[in-house]
């Protein structure tokens, strides 16, 4: 299988991003108590919070001023006020209130942005607000269902969200970064291989069995068992930056592509993974993710430790993608070189790149 | 009142500094010991000492030779000798001893720059030393009158010099910036007005009114009395960046502008504030200050006191300004909006301008 | 003694590196237990480690893949593995295995540099491998003579190591820098002056005495003896920055110029000192270093006062120096002022611009 070279070229820092789609901006959980979230989104900063009304608020974190951060400010209702000279702005970002000056200029104030919230996550639409539609988010169910339980995360990268997109792009990587965390061994590289790599026009799934292994720290740790297992992974991702994997450990010897997935009963055990890629800006992401168990559901130190086995892993990653990020600053012209497990990075860095491409022809058609 | 919006557009890290005029570069106890005092102004590096014949010397931080700093050398005399070969330099910067060599290059050296000490503060002259005329410098008088009784003060900022002046420009902002500790309430923004903008040749007078207020913190704490105030601020801003103001407290009802100002005797009490801001860079700032009051001169805790309640005040607008400074270096297109209360900003911006282009005007009509 | 200004320039970042050279990269028990050395060498991050062979390898620090560092890595035999997807490399930088893929493309790989061990020393060639001709390695036989004594040193720079050669290149800074650690007194600057200064077609030659002085702090302090000594310094520098000096102490009256150099029984002690430096970055230096000494052989301590002795001076010069390399990068338009004790640094500084010069010149001329 033939790689183009120039398909695979490097995340560049002055690529552009998708702009007319959902970013999660962050959980719910983060806004209790009137706390505002000052979180940079592709390099726009941004404030957030939820008014009185309960409504999850999303501002430019600048006075339209003096350029003060509305982030230092304080919530007052639906509105934030500005705490260097008092101006108060609603919760579309328009200035309603300026101290000691009765005439406010009709179109002052500081830009909104659309913002949806769905299964604990707060999405933000950071494009043109006129083709903002809820209906586009995509759906992980497993975040509203009672049948499954975990534990929401968040990890900042100093690295491009591409780069995170590519890690998970192969799962070669859990054998040797993850070997005693999320791996096992590392066999999995050499035994196993994916049974199929389906090009989706908004990105790819990958479905990979490692038949009669051992089974990974992480899982051990919970199910306390050290039968061989055989593992199903089920990875898909999505433009700009969503991963959703479900995951499942049989007994050794009844799992396997040709075989009928078996339930439950038959001593299933199973994950659902959602992660979610947020640029903060071209060089570090804002990295949001939940990791839930079907089984055990009323023992919190499941989830806990599942978050904690995550949270060890995702820093194996971290410690190498940041590196590679520093790398590829150190030398912008550095041609990677593509190997065949690279199919699903390519086709999705493609996919991407004709979206983004798309976006900006489509703006200079009207400009 | 229209203001138009290029003339408050922001600090420029590019804008060049009005060059012929005095700053402050120090206080005289810096200089205590034989001390030598990096310090960089106007974005040049210089060494400040104090020779054995009393003289306050300003000369380039960088031995003409190989670039060592002259601050890491040795004060002999007057001189300074360079500690990496020595070479030994005059309070005008004449070289005048080279070790192991006998002919000294008549024109070898570093610059000087011309420092007057008055009232303990050390000025420096940054541009042409043939317009240096102490007569220039700005007489503050209560910093030698034995009347008042004050504590000098230092803060470095990191952000461009202007953005503090304009944080002076507006007093609103102690409603909401210093409600706790210089400002009292946030009614101050809204029920107090200035009563005159007066515009200068070199900045700008504000006259304000606070009538029948609590009084704030800062005056509280010192004169431990709850009884309600009225407040006059009379504060002026010169080019390129001097602030002085007036403040004084009387019973509430005996103030006002349309009555005679209430003297010492009717229970006034007062205080007298100066601040300096030196360019380090286009991004920091040297601030020079001293708060004197005109009473209980012989309690040293009332200066002690005043002095920390600015250093809390400060540190207030600090955080603001310094926030303010990375929000105008991320987007320098960022437009800034006027609002009426900017009067005096917008004068004090277009004068310095107006400054620094007539001084550029005439560098070229040498050249 | 006339010294053209534009000989002296300062050191420019932008300056390119002599390539077809050999450098320093290590001491050899920097490799020991498999550990594997990051370290950037004129700029590109390189990966040393020894192989089981014993042999040391020096490759391109990024994996041909996606970038990762081959230095988190693992080594394997001769070979290392990238511990992102498995790549494996052997000691010349050629690809050997791809974890689940058969056919290996036959040129993939990293850059492998060729590497010399010698005397405890490291080398590599950075240049074009063709040319790396071992006989071009300086001797410095002292390293591996039982007749002497030392214990290897590293520190690091963040200067130019141009700025460390000119350092060196005048011995006057003993007197200013070193007074109480390697110095002795500021009479050296004064008093003492070369004998000699010798240009070399790729360095210099410096000798020079000091009749009748104080025996300096480090001398003194394993000597323990105050008597008056005659001390001389040979010092020779080569390009690209290779720095051999050869002291000698003995009794007062019995040294100088004009006289035979009194041997061993007449009392010298004698030290040989290499210093190595290794542009890092454009403004940043690698420097390995021995101090050995020809007495008292068999007591630890001597060899353990003397390297910290260095050390202490070397700081000295370190804080100098890296102060320097700020005001050089502060205002590349400064121009330094040569003094006569210039003219070994002035020589230095041309010899290798020549040779940088023309080793561009024949690079053009092939392409």
């Amino acid at each position: 299988m033939a790689l183009p070279k120039d398909a695979v070229h490097q995340a560049s820092a002055h690529e552009p991003f998708l702009m007319d789609c959902w970013y999660v901006a962050g959980w719910d959980h983060e806004l209790i108590d009137g706390r505002m979230v000052a979180r940079t989104i592709l390099g726009k900063p941004v404030v957030l919070y939820r008014g009185e009304s309960g409504r999850a608020v999303a501002l430019d974190d600048r006075c339209c001023h003096r350029g003060a951060r509305l982030s230092h400010g304080r919530v007052e209702g639906d509105c934030v006020r500005c705490m260097y000279h008092g101006l108060k702005f609603d919760a579309t970002g328009k200035c309603v209130q300026i101290p000691g000056q009765d005439n406010i200029p009709p179109r002052l104030g500081v830009r909104g942005y659309p913002t949806v919230e769905r299964d604990r996550l707060i999405w933000i639409w950071m494009g043109d607000p006129a083709k903002a539609d809820a209906a586009g988010i995509l759906d992980f169910p497993y975040l509203r269902d009672p049948g499954w339980r975990g534990h929401p995360g968040y990890l900042h990268y100093d690295a491009n969200y591409l780069l995170i997109v590519d890690n998970l792009a192969d799962f070669a990587h859990l054998a040797f970064v993850h070997t005693k965390t999320l791996g096992g061994s590392e066999e999995y590289a050499f035994k196993s291989k994916p049974t199929a790599i389906e090009r989706l026009d908004d990105g790819f799934r990958v479905e990979r069995w490692h038949l009669n292994a051992a089974p990974p720290p992480f899982h051990r740790k919970v199910v306390r068992d050290d039968a061989m297992v055989d593992r199903r992974n089920i990875a898909r991702m999505y433009v700009p930056g969503i991963f959703f994997m479900e995951t499942m450990f049989v007994p050794a010897g009844s799992g396997g592509a040709d075989k009928t997935a078996p339930d439950k009963a038959a001593g299933a055990k199973q994950y659902r993974n959602c992660q979610f890629f947020t640029p903060e800006s071209a060089t570090s992401t804002h990295f949001f993710w939940d990791y839930l168990h079907d089984y055990a559901l009323d023992d919190p130190n499941v989830s806990l430790s599942l978050y904690h086995s995550m949270v060890e892993g995702f820093n194996e990653d971290k410690a190498i993608i940041e590196a590679q990020q520093k790398t590829l600053e150190a030398d912008p012209s550095f041609p990677m070189h593509a190997i065949v497990a690279d199919a699903a990075l390519v086709h999705f860095r493609r996919t991407l790149a004709h979206r983004i491409d798309a976006e900006r022809s489509a703006l200079k058609a009207v400009a």
